[in-house]
């Protein structure tokens, strides 16, 4: 099967515009056929605060309410998502810019209600791999922002490590699909505190005893649980690395 | 050939969401392929406002500084055409919202400085008439937002009358093109101030006498400008009618 990779990039490199340019660059280079997924949670972040309203978050999760959710449409959906995009055009990369609702190609459920109401924030229930097919089939390049939809109207906020995961394990029947998840730090590490701390291979059993020694938590948790998720289901192989070394081995390679 | 509607939708009917999703409904209704261009213009201008932004505005265009494009990829690209996308695929229409960056649809260049400085504007230069058929033929609705880019990574501010006569022409030897251009009031009018006053057939000797004596002016006069070259270079038919009786006979059909 051919091989398609699928980048997440977050965090600050979207914040940073040199670094943003030479991750892009990056990018472009690879010669697979590909698709970005990218977050934006600092420049929504941003944009609410210019605006007097008020970011609420909890475990790392934005809740969205009705004026937030057209704070991250605009942000995601239009900012960064078309910026980025017209910088790959410049590049030579026939990009399109994409939220889950276009082409149908991400639907979700609003999250229920349990201890925390998160808004209109959505779980991923299905993708359109025929409409992402045809895409990749015509050369063109996805860029996708993290927003999802109800099929019934509702622009729905989700995460975009999970965006990314969905993606991948939904394309496993077509392609050869590896998963990179591009940040500012350089892997996942034993020691927060120590860029050389990058565990370079993490298999699951070794990630179970990181997170019971709490050398693994918060925000990392839900992002390793997605990406052995992702492996259980078919993608050949999870990559957590630097923006800046994307197209290199190094970074945190996951194994089950 | 196969017949194409392209709509371009405005003004007031994209700020009161109940005449929004009538008119929506209407679009959804078209059986033949379609096109869906929006513009934006009084949502921006809200936003730039919140934010403390000046809005500039030279004869009925928008001059468009550093913040400025910001402002108008985050509500044309992100805020408005992601809801109506949302909007559409809740009503059976399998949308996706795009601008002219993406794909690559359409090129423009900045707009030279003469007399006026418009800053980040863009004149149409190309359209992407493989990328728009590749859609259609895949039954895809892509809605449009108008923005362009000058395929070195700069964003650009487009005319949205303008970007929808551009993807019309463009189209003409693929398909059997008409163009309608949809609004808040009931056509073309001959007295502004009375709504029955509409011209049901215009053509361009009547055109250009209405002109002379002052009857059709201001912004009128560049949408019709575009429309007579629509019709001159291969578009069958154009018609200019309120947003509610998009599917009738209504409105000014306009012809050479």
């Amino acid at each position: 099967m051919e091989k398609l990779i699928i980048v997440k990039v977050g965090g600050g490199v979207l914040e940073d515009p040199a670094t943003l340019n030479d991750f892009l660059n990056l990018f472009a280079a690879i010669p697979n056929k590909k698709i970005l997924v990218h977050g934006g949670g600092r420049a929504a972040t941003k944009l609410s605060k210019q605006l007097g309203i008020e970011t609420k978050m909890v475990d790392g999760r934005r809740i969205t309410d009705a004026e937030t959710i057209k704070i991250v449409t605009m942000v995601y959906g239009g900012l960064i998502n078309k910026n980025a995009v017209a910088a790959l055009q410049a590049k030579g990369c026939n990009a399109l810019g994409l939220t889950g609702v276009d082409m149908n190609l991400i639907s979700a459920v609003k999250r229920p209600v349990a201890e925390i109401d998160y808004g209109l924030v959505g779980d991923v229930t299905s993708v359109n791999t025929f409409a992402f097919n045809l895409l990749l089939q015509a050369d063109f390049i996805p860029v996708i922002a993290p927003i999802t939809h109800d099929n019934k109207g509702q622009l729905l906020n989700t995460n975009a490590d999970t965006v990314a995961s969905s993606i991948a394990t939904s394309l496993v029947n077509l392609y050869d699909v590896s998963l990179v998840y591009c940040f500012e730090k350089a892997g996942v590490l034993s020691d927060p505190d120590h860029e050389d701390s990058v565990i370079a291979e993490l298999n699951f059993e070794m990630f179970q005893n990181y997170k019971k020694e709490g050398l693994i938590h918060s925000g990392m948790i839900p992002k390793l649980d997605n990406s052995f998720k992702a492996l259980e289901m078919g993608v050949r192989e999870v990559l957590i690395t630097n923006a800046s070394t994307l197209n290199s081995t190094k970074g945190t390679h996951l194994s089950l």
